[in-house]
């Protein structure tokens, strides 16, 4: 979309290079279908330009590669947007590049890629974007962030700005942890955890753990937040949360950033999650056998 | 066993009636197998004879059928013998037959029914007898209890007697709720869970949380039944325990009596198993969906 309004866009391809090279993207989506014919497509990071903004897309289970990616990527005075699910990984990153130059994204999207070059998207699609703090009250909106946010915004993508990008990464586990997890472990739909009472009732309780667990950190997520996210699971099209899409392809699964992290960062100011460490028990399990059989 | 070694039996036999009416029974055991010919089959309680000693080997997911079956079964001063698995139903038969009249059976047995008529004996095989007690300390060692132990040794059935039933129970919840939750869950063997070390967690987390629930209830169990009931899985065969066997033949799983009342007799005595909890819900929910399944 970025690049549909005109925008300069590098893209850094693993599997898909060769097919995105000559084909370009093609875009399904509820919104509308598109092409991209020709993109700036890249195999290495090392032949890159050097960007003003670098979104990072990738799997939190591959950031082990981010410090070398990075270095050639974002310019001087650039910015790198973690675009990533989870916490934490702002923190990694300002190890890289400086605290100064980092941001995040949260992406509230359905979309899967459907096949080489091909992204189908399926319903949703707004980011909330925000600059990384490391204090509990945010960075509040600075001229870069509206700058970033008013890019996208122009491209078509709804942009919520948030001055608090560690209150909103929070709040999003609150959605991530009891779907993702349940999805895989109960091998089920985002619709039949919430439609089901057996379900709804480990939904309810790992929300309300990770709002405690949020509170321990010095993030407050209001109360009603467990019921708003109830409802809108209720109406939305029964959906393969991303980490039930990896589990069924056998691809590694994000429990370190989803699970691991913030029940470390909670554990650290004295809170236990214990419905949300025992979930994240078994996905390790789940993970590990996983993994082991796609190499067998 | 108790046939063969001159007891007179009588067997009330469900979708098996037929086969085992004509052709009697087959026992494939890895001490020798064996058949018998003849068995005195019935298919309704009704056209029974009274017994000395009745044997309930029936699933507890079917036990509402219990008062209607023991009125007719058990002779005046005779007892009806429990042997199933989980918590409370010598209590719902003391209701029915009268509390004198009942004891308990713990199965220690690795067996599946192969098909109509034919038993498989995989591993084990060892029963704890016991008397039914409301009290805590149990209803010692009774003449009753040494008769009928003897008569199961008679017939080469290794038989431990225990003066306390309610502590047995409990002891043997300690293997039960993990390894026949876990085994569901994760769709593993009771060797996987053991063997893997993000399971192994699980596993002695919920064995320490029944221990803490024995406890609430007046029941000390030793701290190293962990260590032991670990060590024995090790070097058991790889087993489907048998919650995961009725999981895979979409028939439904003792989730009540195995977590159900576990969970809320230590809730009454003020004693909360979070990890167990959260098992019974997931637990729950496959149960309701694979029984749906089943019918459609």
């Amino acid at each position: 979309m970025l690049q549909r309004s005109g925008r300069e866009v590098h893209f850094l391809l693993r599997s898909d290079y060769e097919q995105v090279k000559r084909h370009g993207l093609k875009i399904v989506s509820v919104n509308g279908n598109f092409r991209l014919d020709t993109v700036n497509a890249y195999s290495s990071p090392e032949m890159m330009p050097p960007c003003d903004v670098v979104l990072v897309a990738l799997k939190t289970t591959h950031n082990n590669i981010l410090p070398k990616v990075l270095s050639h990527l974002v310019k001087k005075n650039g910015v790198v947007i973690i675009m990533q699910n989870g916490l934490g990984v702002e923190e990694e990153v300002a190890g890289i590049v400086g605290a100064d130059r980092v941001m995040g994204g949260l992406c509230f999207i359905c979309s899967i890629k459907k096949g080489p070059g091909i992204i189908q998207h399926l319903d949703y699609g707004h980011v909330t974007l925000g600059e990384y703090s490391v204090t509990k009250t945010g960075a509040g909106f600075t001229a870069r962030l509206k700058a970033i946010a008013r890019d996208f915004e122009d491209a078509g993508v709804t942009i919520n700005q948030t001055d608090n990008l560690g209150l909103a990464r929070w709040k999003k586990l609150v959605w991530n942890v009891p779907y993702n997890g349940l999805s895989v472990v109960l091998s089920a739909t985002t619709k039949e955890l919430v439609d089901n009472p057996e379900s709804r009732v480990l939904v309810v309780q790992l929300m309300e753990e990770i709002t405690r667990g949020a509170a321990s950190c010095g993030y407050k997520i209001e109360k009603e937040i467990v019921q708003n996210m109830l409802s809108a699971t209720e109406t939305m099209i029964p959906y393969r949360p991303s980490m039930k899409i990896d589990f069924d392809e056998k691809r590694p699964m994000e429990v370190k950033s989803i699970y691991g992290k913030p029940l470390e960062t909670a554990r650290k100011n004295g809170m236990n999650m214990p419905s949300v460490a025992m979930l994240y028990q078994e996905l390790q399990f789940l993970d590990g056998r996983n993994l082991g059989e796609s190499i067998v």
